[in-house]
């Protein structure tokens, strides 16, 4: 039997994000960890499509005409057919907290068998300190049975809170099309008993299958464009979000963290199929990172949404030239911040505690 | 029975540098790993007494009166009654790649049993590409089992020479003394299964107790520094030799990787002798690390020495306020090279395959 802990943490500051298409018999696994939460699931393609969701889980559902209704004009900038949609739950969600995860992933167990609460492994990543500005060789360094090492300056011991938890996958690995036609059976097997702060000014690959955030602190930057549906790309969602949002923490002296939990992705998607949304994207990332990499953002972008908007306005200026794509994300990045404060008045203009870090 | 390779890998291309001041009983239990090698001993203290030496191993040894004759008065950039001495040995070897150990660091077992070849695991570190110019969220992509992830821009995917294999340690952690002193119960249990390139811009703590390096692209910056007798600092010898072979690894476009593999350490030093040696690190550090995260080395430093030299100027021009240290550590630093040129004169002046890459 799973262990559960007998009051589930954050159980009232945290809402479940699942984008899906079918029933969420996933969820049947899961229970032992999910069901004291509250879920926020978007469906995504046909509205007319009943969605069933098992007993006994406090959710809200909202499909394409929900979010045409919520918000008007400005829905152009919630993806359809692509998971990217997901990303309104961010935005409805009246919690401090989101965790996300895809409904193909289910419970993976660690190396003595134990059932993953992958929920709670993110729990503990949000709310210890992240220490973006020195590497620490014995990886987390607030892990139980760790410690800053020999040579780690005192003065960071401190850390800095911690917005990103970044849970990884055993079986089916996060794979881009060409590497799973190369490699059709690799399969993840190596759990890695480690969690670690991405260091500052370093970029990585953000998947959006396990993923945690704190949405107060970085929330308006987990937007995950404009994908699928009348696009020329799809899974870029989560690698467009995670770019934008560590250059963000970056500046804002916020914590991205990577490593445990893992969960067991059950599925590789079909490599044609990726290949088609992905190849645009494959060519564009090598402007899109060393973009990224050398993106500064004035010290007077002092809260989250400052900041997004300096990046949109930054995207066009030097992206646009690689593609028009570019300038309607753009524009899309600027109308998600508006919806963002027009759903989340009480934060619109809330600095960020610690402030800006260069 | 631990598991040997037949053909031990870069047999004649290797040389592995043990300082010490005892008998090195401790390389029994290395016998079936390091036998095929070649050893440097460098024998700190008192050079009369004899250090004994298991039967079939292949070794030179030298102590202070060895390093005298051979060095000169260039002879006072290696350090007495410290481990630092050990670097000693990194300028007399003639192959291309060094092991370096500490006599108290036995074979460690994986979490299946079995005990790890830690040389092994160097040596695919260092003949394996890194990355640090983009984070694998799956560890190192080049280990089998492994790729790079979704996201991953494929111009970073063929890495940079790999010039540093920094190994860990399951017992008892490389802590200071402050933590040694707070923590004196604890263990480091936590087998991490991985492998990863420290970033580019990143500083790490390097220790020198389980590391191996190519000396062929970074050991002219494989300086431990002047520390123990006559100086006022100790254990801080492999952290100054990380923070300059990091910033000349960025700088030259070279990787520096972390993790497997794990040896066994036997026994904490004292804490109350480590304080003593490292109070005024503690203290100076603070200054150190922002120091060398802002080293800018110009263009035309393309060799090892040339970056070191720089580096030792910038040391004597921002440091030298601190304390007069480290005006002696940065004369120290020349004599250095002009030693490593004399004993190695055929790369005296080589330039780095790759160049350099900013």
């Amino acid at each position: 039997m799973a262990s559960v802990s007998p009051t589930p943490v954050l159980k009232d500051e945290l809402d479940i994000v699942i984008p899906t298409i079918r029933n969420l018999d996933f969820l049947e696994m899961w229970r032992p960890f999910f069901q004291p939460y509250h879920l926020i699931i978007v469906q995504d393609g046909d509205p007319s499509k009943t969605i069933k969701v098992p007993d006994g889980f406090d959710y809200e559902l909202y499909n394409r005409n929900d979010i045409n209704r919520i918000l008007g004009p400005k829905a152009s900038c919630i993806s359809f057919k692509d998971s990217a949609c997901r990303c309104f739950g961010y935005m409805v969600s009246k919690k401090k907290y989101i965790f996300t995860i895809d409904d193909d992933c289910f419970v993976a167990k660690d190396p003595s068998g134990k059932e993953i609460n992958a929920l709670e492994q993110h729990i503990k990543n949000l709310l210890s300190p992240s220490t973006p500005f020195f590497f620490n060789t014995l990886y987390d360094p607030y892990q139980e049975g760790a410690d800053f090492v020999r040579g780690y300056p005192f003065s960071l011991r401190e850390g800095v809170p911690t917005a990103v938890s970044h849970g990884l996958w055993l079986n089916i690995p996060d794979y881009d099309a060409p590497t799973q036609l190369v490699k059709p059976l690799e399969r993840n097997t190596r759990y890695v008993d480690a969690i670690m702060t991405v260091p500052k000014g370093t970029l990585f690959p953000m998947c959006g299958m396990n993923l945690a955030f704190n949405r107060e602190l970085i929330g308006p930057a987990m937007y995950f464009g404009l994908m699928g549906d009348g696009q020329p790309i799809g899974r870029y969602d989560d690698m467009w979000a995670g770019w934008c949002t560590k250059v963000i923490c970056d500046h804002l002296g916020l914590g991205v963290k990577t490593g445990l939990p893992y969960i067991w992705h059950s599925k590789a998607s079909n490599p044609f199929v990726n290949l088609k949304k992905e190849y645009k994207g494959i060519y564009w990332q090598e402007e899109l990172i060393p973009f990224f990499q050398s993106v500064a953002l004035p010290k007077d972008c002092a809260t989250v949404q400052k900041c997004y908007l300096e990046l949109s306005k930054q995207v066009k200026a030097k992206l646009g030239k690689v593609d028009d794509y570019f300038n309607k994300l753009a524009d899309a990045m600027v109308t998600w911040i508006e919806a963002w404060d027009e759903l989340n008045p009480s934060n619109a203009s809330a600095e960020v505690a610690n402030g800006p870090k260069k």
